[in-house]
């Protein structure tokens, strides 16, 4: 794997839902850089941006953004650039599933290969670093890895491939290179790293590589106000540059050097990364590899080696970049209109100000509002006060305490065969619209407590019911009684949706045994 | 009708959805009063309560005060009270349909005798209550009405009784006797009345009858507040008792002395009246007479009899009151929390004040918010600043502008034979779920441009198809193809409850032929 490069990609632009600053969606336009992996990292808990991410679709699955998702727009900002088979996400056990079924139903990268890894327990960026680098080791000794957060907004294009050209050079050369933004407001909430000496013989059409002086996590407001001022500090993006064997080495030396607090153990991280050595990390074979990742101190990357490494370097990206940190980032989904409201979807206003009203679908009327957010999905809308962006996560917690379902998943649901819609839930029954992809099936299942009828309306069903297998087209229907041992199938190239009614005293998800499943489930 | 007098009814409680300060519902307590009827007033545009109200169901279809609308709660409080058959509601012919079925759906009503008088076009209240005057004579020569505007809140009770027996009273010696309630805050939207001396003999337990000094609409700010402190104006509540024969001969008088702005002809208003002699004005029978009322000046009663008759009086009716102008009546529904919320239905709030949260199904969270409404519904949801609440309107007529189906109705539409609620709109097919009352049936019908699937998921139906007629049991289902006769009844004494899948081309309301239906449509 990687040791050869692929041709480059054609220019073009992905369909995007709106006007968007400089956020537009492009396909890979440049050369592949030999050894070069992307680690794409994508976890989340689905709070901060909720109602529009949930927990089984967090912040990085969301698409209004010029129409693709945040993870969409991270896999193809490396696509053009990383070796061949060098795209690697890295998740949580917890949303392996979810996350393919995403990726697999997003244009552009639906046909992509892409490499899973999955973490069994989240244990923070120090442990996922290192048993990525790890991981990268093994498949090729001299992997440069660009480590890539999914859930930011970034400008892509042609300078960030200058930007990310010449980081990869620094780190050819033993160095964890950051890449810094420059600020544009006083925030307290990042982190930030001073910029030092350029460093020679880095640099690319104005993209010039520094030496770091020091990180600063988190300033007070007037250290922050006086970053902005003198220009010498820049956003710690979270975007890291380095030779996968840079950065098991710097973990074993600021171990070595007990540099870092006691509570950091960096040496056992990069220990317990070498000895997991997973082939494959989305399998994880033994349990004895899982306790012991789990055992690993879960500390941030930079506590762990960045801030105590003298190899580290800069790289100042001057890049459009939002950390879609909260709901407010849905300004940048369109313009604001001349009263600085950002309306998007299905929204009638009348003299407001300053509101972010966001619908997918239903009708969302707004009135007189100032500074007021309102994000309405299916099943549930939020409407807070934009100064309350932050706390999102509180009602989150709150709906969590009365066991609100709207905070796990959506009434869509992705499925590696297509997806799932709920229309209703009433007394003895249900009612979904099932989409399968073409070439797809559902698993071959019985239920013990729900008969089923199927009426297809686009496209034409393969239908197993017991020993028989049969076709079932437009406007037709068939009957699975309770017990039989059936399946969907959509075997020709056209979409096919049916209308699925669930008759029975129990509905729930978990009534089902399946005797055979494409997906192993 | 109306010669005889019925048993008075058994007290008990409606179910209510919450604490409702004094709007309790109670079912009829009282004598009945010979010759009384009542002339419920049911219009109105569904604009000022929208996303509740809509074209098709106003206002008084709203059902959050209480558990019962505010039509129900206008019939109750005369149906004890009123002579057997002396209940009329008038509304307009727009509506006629959707009220006949929405109080056909009402608990306590539903098998009340209802009459109903239709306008063919709304022309105010003064034609309105001359036509009904005329009606109500040629029925019963001593007829005593009572108008009952359907939109507002009012306590209802033994007090309420009183001050009715009171006005009953004075009407039968040819008063217009007006009900004034005790101003609780400056409005200067509101119409006052300023008492004059007691009128002796028409008192009952403190309920006094008085003359009526003046009429004043509209006053400004300071006047309002004057009003407040002197004790002698009441707000005009619209309701009004008088003789039938007394409301034509009193707008005859204000035409022969011209008391009346040239613009406003009572005397036109009583005489076409009297002559379009309507025996049911439901049906009007003939152009003639829609065109007469037609032609008819559209002024208050106020204006056109009220202010320039020396007939009048007032019954100051010391009740709770609430004209539910605007959304801000549902801080009625419960009683406020700790921080000045009120929040009825699915809703998690963190955080916020004086604000107002209704939904009726769908999850709504609420975080930081300050004096805003936010009012959710099936398929429309509505968040306003609490001081814009007068200009709900606004919104509804951009909604127009745009053609949005969601101000003419709701996901649900009530039917004389049960109801359905659209569960969603395809591409090529929608589902509903349709509920058949008992012993009721739907029309038989054919559509040109959809075939139907029917899944019955509670009890059991009767369906014909063509020729055939056959029983639907629960968890089975049947196929309507194109242009198949067909028909669904309910003929159990059980509820019946089916999914309809329709499939075709086009799918609109008016794709369908009647051959037969109980209703006449």
């Amino acid at each position: 794997m990687c040791r050869k490069m692929g041709a480059g990609g054609t220019a073009r632009r992905l369909t995007a839902a709106g006007p968007h600053k400089r956020y537009t969606v492009r396909m890979p336009t440049t050369q592949r850089i030999p050894h070069l992996h992307a680690v794409v990292l994508a976890g989340g808990s689905g709070t901060r941006f909720w109602p529009l991410s949930r927990e089984l679709a967090p912040k990085q699955f969301v698409k209004i953004f010029g129409g693709v998702s945040l993870i969409t727009r991270a896999v193809l900002r490396v696509a053009g650039m990383a070796c061949d088979g060098g795209i690697h996400v890295l998740t949580n056990a917890h949303l392996l599933d979810e996350l393919r079924n995403h990726l697999k139903s997003q244009p552009g990268i639906a046909d992509m290969p892409i490499d899973y890894l999955a973490e069994p327990t989240p244990r923070n960026t120090a442990a996922a670093i290192a048993l990525a680098a790890a991981y990268l080791l093994k498949l090729d000794p001299e992997a440069v890895m660009v480590v890539l957060p999914s859930d930011h907004l970034l400008e892509d294009g042609e300078r960030w491939e200058r930007t990310l050209r010449v980081a990869v050079g620094l780190a050819r050369e033993g160095r964890l290179v950051t890449l810094g933004l420059t600020p544009t407001s006083p925030e307290t909430g990042y982190g930030y790293i001073r910029m030092g000496a350029e460093i020679p013989g880095h640099t690319e059409a104005g993209v010039i590589g520094h030496e770091v002086i020091a990180f600063v996590e988190k300033p007070d407001r007037v250290t922050a106000e006086g970053f902005l001022t003198t220009g010498e500090h820049l956003w710690n993006s979270g975007m890291l540059v380095t030779r996968a064997d840079a950065v098991l080495r710097e973990l074993e030396r600021a171990g070595e050097r007990a540099a870092t607090p006691d509570s950091i153990d960096s040496a056992t991280i990069a220990a317990t990364a070498r000895v997991i050595g997973v082939t494959d990390p989305s399998t994880w074979a033994g349990e004895n590899a899982r306790a012991a990742f789990a055992a690993l101190p879960s500390v941030p990357f930079d506590k762990a080696a960045l801030e105590v490494s003298n190899q580290v370097a800069v790289v100042p990206a001057d890049l459009d970049w939002s950390d879609v940190g909260s709901l407010l980032a849905l300004e940048s989904v369109s313009a604001p209109d001349d009263r600085g409201n950002t309306l998007a979807g299905n929204v009638v206003d009348i003299d407001s100000h300053d509101s972010i009203v966001y619908s997918a679908d239903r009708l969302v009327a707004t009135l007189g509002l100032k500074d007021i957010i309102v994000v309405d999905t299916a099943d549930a809308t939020l409407v807070a006060a934009k100064n309350r962006a932050q706390d999102v996560r509180l009602v989150v917690e709150a709906l969590r305490v009365v066991g609100a379902r709207e905070i796990v998943e959506s009434r869509s649901s992705l499925r590696p065969w297509g997806s799932w819609t709920m229309l209703v839930k009433g007394e003895g029954f249900q009612v979904k619209t099932i989409d399968v992809l073409p070439g797809h099936r559902l698993s071959l299942q019985s239920h013990a407590h729900r008969s089923e009828h199927w009426i297809v309306v686009e496209g034409t069903a393969r239908v197993t019911v017991d020993d028989a297998t049969f076709e079932v087209g437009a406007n037709e229907s068939t009957y699975l009684p309770l017990g039989a041992v059936h399946r969907l199938e959509n075997a020709g190239t056209d979409s096919l949706r049916i209308v699925e009614i669930a008759v029975g005293d129990y509905l729930g998800e978990d009534d089902i045994v399946r005797y055979e499943d494409d997906w192993a489930r």
